[in-house]
C-alpha cells in the first residue's frame, strides 16, 4: 500500500469502443453547456444533437429518455470517486471533499444538478433511477467510514449510511439551497466537524 | 424563562385581513396538491385558481411570478421555526429536527422542494429569491448554535453558517437526492453526530 497517490480519481468505466465514447462524451458536454446557458426546462434532444454534431436516433439509442441523458450528464461531472487508503480517516475525508468540491465549482454543475433534483420529482420521472445515481456518488463516502472502523480511528457504533448523508448533503446544500458555490473554507469547517462527529477521541 | 413549553411553532407572520388569509392559504394548499399530484412543471396558475376557487388575477396581485407563488407555498410548509430556550444545545437540535421533520414527511412537500430546487435553476429564476427563502428556513440553527456558544455548551470556535449547512442538508440530502423519506432514525443519528462535532466535550 502506497500514499504517494493522493489524487481522488473519477473511475472509469471501462474503454468501450473508442468512436461511440467520443460521442457519448460530446453529447454529454452538449447537454452541461445547454443547460449551464439556459436551465434544463428548455433542454431539448434536439438542441443536444445540433450542439454535439450527431443525429437524434443515436442520442435515444443510448439514452432513451431525457431523464437518462440529464443524469449521465451528471454523472459524467459528478460521479464516482475513488480515494485511496491514506491511513487516516481525516485525511481521506478531506481528499473526497475536496475533490467533490472541484467537481460542484465546474461550470454549470450547479444548474445541472438542480435540474436533475426537480426533474426527478416531475410526473413522468422514474424516481429510484435518481436514488441510484446517488447511491453510487456517496458509496465512496461510505467506503471510506467502513475502512475507518476497520482501521480503528472512526466510532465502530457510527451510523454509516447517515454519516455519509451529512457528508453529502453540506456541500450541495450550500450550492443549490443556500444559492451560494461551496469553497475550501466549508470543506475545511466540514472535515473538522465530521471528523469529530464519527472520529475516535485521541 | 421555561422549559415547560417544548413544541417548535411555525413562526405566525401577523394576522393580516381575515378574507386576506384565507385566500392566501386556499391557493398554497392548492399548489402544494397540484404538485403533489403532478409535479411542478404541469402546474398552471389557471390550475391553482380552479382548484383553489379564487380568480387567477388574485393570485397574481399576491405572488406575480409561479416561482414567488412555489416559493409561498414551500414556506407555508416548511418555513420559519422558533425553537425556545431548553437550557441545553443538544435538546434543542433535537427539537429544531424533529419539527423539521414532521415538516418534510407531509404529503406532498418532498415533490415541492424539489421543484423549488429545480424552477430556481431555471433560466427566468431570480436565484436570490430562493437563496433568501433558504436563509429564513436555517435561521433558527444559527440562532441555537449562537446561543449554545453563549450558554457554553458549543464550542466558541463553531463555524456558525457551516454547522447550520451541515444540519439542514442532512434531511434534505436524504429526501430529494436518496429519494429516501427522512425518519426518527436518521434524526437520533443527525443529533449524535453534529453534538458530538460542535458540542463542547463533557
Amino acid at each position: 500500500m502506497t500514499n504517494r497517490h493522493t489524487g481522488a480519481d473519477v473511475e472509469s468505466k471501462g474503454p468501450g469502443r473508442p468512436r461511440d465514447e467520443r460521442m457519448a462524451s460530446a453529447v454529454l458536454a452538449a447537454v452541461v453547456e445547454l443547460v449551464a446557458e439556459r436551465g434544463l426546462g428548455e433542454l431539448t434532444m434536439a438542441a443536444v444533437a445540433a450542439r454535439a454534431g450527431v443525429s437524434k436516433p443515436a442520442i435515444y439509442r443510448r439514452w432513451p429518455t431525457k431523464q437518462d441523458l440529464v443524469i449521465a450528464a451528471a454523472e459524467s461531472r459528478v460521479g464516482s470517486l475513488t480515494v485511496p487508503d491514506l491511513g487516516d480517516f481525516r485525511a481521506e475525508l478531506r481528499e473526497l471533499l475536496t475533490a467533490r468540491l472541484r467537481q460542484y465549482r465546474a461550470p454549470g454543475v450547479d444548474r445541472l444538478l438542480a435540474g436533475v433534483i426537480g426533474s426527478a420529482a416531475e410526473a413522468d420521472a422514474e424516481r429510484s433511477a435518481y436514488g441510484a445515481y446517488t447511491a453510487r456518488v456517496t458509496g465512496e463516502t461510505r467506503r471510506v467510514l467502513e475502512r475507518g472502523i476497520s482501521r480503528g480511528d472512526v466510532r465502530p457504533d457510527t451510523d454509516v449510511a447517515a454519516a455519509a448523508t451529512l457528508v453529502a448533503g453540506s456541500l450541495l446544500f450550500r450550492m443549490l439551497a443556500e444559492q451560494d458555490l461551496p469553497d475550501v473554507g466549508l470543506v475545511d469547517a466540514v472535515v473538522d466537524m465530521v471528523a469529530r462527529a464519527v472520529g475516535v477521541r485521541d
